[in-house]
């Protein structure tokens, strides 16, 4: 299946033609929602349209450990506005000594800070969770992810200029986009404790308010004019069209984080109910080439992807390890990107395959010594899904 | 060391007679925490005695489905408060209609019900959590934990009474105990989300406000004259000495709630922030006879011991299984009480020890098909430990 994918878009200039002359039938005739969109370089799996949610495939995802724009998953919940940077205004309210509503150009008159860090999705790999037992959502497979460098200002020093009041506890981000749940129009948001908020460190702030994407204005598609980019986080704690902070001494009552990224078993009312919203990221890594169903040689085998250390304080990658016999050895492979907190590695390694290979595995593990599990537990909204990432080749 | 302390009490006529001629200062000259308080039944191994944490020694638990008052665990974090039925009153405001306070005159006019549920400590086995790196807190071995019938009446019928509003998602509950912590003097406090208060099911209330266990008056040490019993919670959630009662849009902010009782792998401020409290009691079991360095012959042995099922709405013990050749082979145990939600059950064994057997081991399944983890990942607080029970013995 996913090789089908791959070859459907395989000779790119003939693809090229095919959309050039209208073809673009073809491709939802296949029951596939694979777009290109824009220039060329722009190619992703698209899963909706509306909203938008499209993720890179995996050997593009590879080429390079800052993620292209154009090669970087999207996750929507809503409509993708179309905002205006003059008119756009950022407000500040709630347990703060005072509120203020700011334009681009004053928030332009902050300190500027820059940090790379992964966004992945929460979903991540959900078509994988699925195959344990079907999983509603967008089916992703295992690009919802990618590094970018992100500038803008520090959420800290925005608090220290409204001053927070005793009982601050969490801060709250909403959008400008539109999400239509259950009857209801409401926009997106996220939260985040406090303490995270206030984490700068050295590389990473605790939160950033991002303007620019890889040294370009975000795109409408990533937030266009203002973002929130919160390192180690998972990406729907990073809201985009960021509008409206929020400092309140509980997390936001939004849908998306009382009611929608938790782990949950059932996902019944009261399970949700005792269950905190997901924050950090987890230990995960992916074989992005060669992909599902290549057909190999035995012998010597290049296998690359990436790894993604957990979103906890100064932990990174220390070793991943590729099997080409089901998990009976493995082989070291080597990271071939700079260690940097919360932020993946890209790694290689040379592998022997055999006529006895079935599958590539891959499994990460971090500074702490955790390693991803061989399996994990069904969840019921297709969480942090993160076991041993398996690639089935044919020799 | 289990066997030393079991030795100490093993004879109890002349332990009896040592209390009588006032030799108590001889134990705790052996710095082990044991004594017998107020009658022969009473056989508690102490923790401490401000707060008074106390536990059954294993081969007194195992004896009855329903635990005798004076074999039942004791867990506070305060003082015990000495309080008088008759001024007692127990208040319930916040997001209600019609707050109230209330006599135990007036809660006796609520209709009565009553429900046999198990209470078990979050910190239970923290002894052996220990093990794998010291954590601080009362040392609980296996044996905090016991079953009781508790009657009273039904909290949901006391917010049908007071009238819920809209934005209530929340209970509160609050004891008359003053614990002393951090510099600061408070009572201490639980919470439980309104659907669980809610939750009422054929035998298990969500969650009852209990006046008798086992068919007497509360004692001082289980709460005198009043406390919440909550079925499936860790013991936490359960408060003793119960006066008020806050109906909220949010978990209480107590010092129990919002810090304590996590699970969590540093315990920093951030972490504690991003988790949310225990709330269910996890699959557990223990050993109970032979105790620890008990010395047996080779042959066929009887083992007991008890099982928690976890505090999941519907789910009991599947089976038990017992190992004397360290996991190699297993012997599904006897359940010997009935299953009910939210309750432990007892169960018998025989097995076959040789003279390799270093070790019996315990594992419990529960209905759904989890099993006990043979290992557990350490936590810093040390809750939940439910890894596979060892008792190590000399054949």
């Amino acid at each position: 299946m996913l090789n089908q994918e791959f070859n459907a878009l395989r000779d790119r200039r003939k693809f090229m033609q095919q959309m050039a002359a209208g073809a673009v039938g073809l491709l939802s005739m296949t029951g596939w929602n694979q777009v290109l969109r824009g220039a060329d370089d722009r190619r992703l799996l698209v899963h909706s349209n509306a909203p938008m949610n499209a993720e890179p495939l995996l050997p593009d995802l590879v080429k390079s450990w800052v993620t292209p724009v154009d090669s970087f998953f999207i996750r929507s919940h809503g409509n993708t506005p179309d905002l205006k940077a003059d008119s756009f205004r950022l407000s500040i309210e709630g347990l703060v000594e005072k509120p203020l509503t700011l334009s681009l150009a004053e928030l332009g008159q902050f300190q500027q800070h820059s940090v790379t860090a992964t966004l992945t999705c929460a979903g991540n790999r959900r078509s994988e969770h699925s195959r344990i037992k079907a999983i509603k959502g967008v089916q992703w497979r295992e690009g919802a992810i990618g590094n970018a460098k992100w500038s803008g200002i520090r959420l800290s020093d925005l608090l220290k200029k409204v001053g927070l009041r005793d009982s601050a506890k969490h801060v709250w981000f909403e959008g400008l986009d539109t999400v239509e749940d259950g009857g209801k129009s409401f926009a997106f948001g996220g939260s985040i404790p406090l303490e995270k908020a206030l984490s700068d460190r050295e590389i990473s702030p605790g939160a950033l308010l991002a303007t620019t994407m890889n040294d370009k204005p975000l795109t409408a598609d990533h937030g266009f004019p203002l973002r929130s980019v919160v390192p180690g986080y998972i990406g729907a704690r990073s809201v985009k069209w960021l509008s409206k902070i929020v400092v309140s001494d509980r997390p936001s009552p939004n849908h998306f984080v009382a009611d929608v990224y938790k782990l949950v078993d059932t996902g019944d009312l009261l399970e949700v109910a005792e269950n905190a919203p997901i924050y950090r990221m987890p230990l995960n890594a992916a074989i992005c080439t060669p992909t599902a169903d290549a057909t190999l040689k035995a012998g010597r085998t290049a296998v690359t992807g990436y790894a993604l250390p957990p979103g906890v304080p100064g932990v990174s990658i220390r070793k991943v390890e590729v099997s080409a016999d089901s998990g009976r050895s493995w082989t070291e492979a080597k990271l071939t990107t700079p260690a940097s907190e919360f932020c993946w590695q890209m790694w290689s390694a040379e592998i022997a395959v055999t006529s006895e290979t079935k599958e590539l595995i891959v499994r990460a593990t971090d500074s702490r010594g955790d390693s991803q599990p061989e399996t994990v537990r069904w969840n019921a909204k297709g969480y942090l899904y993160n076991a041993w990432h398996r690639v089935p080749v044919q020799i």
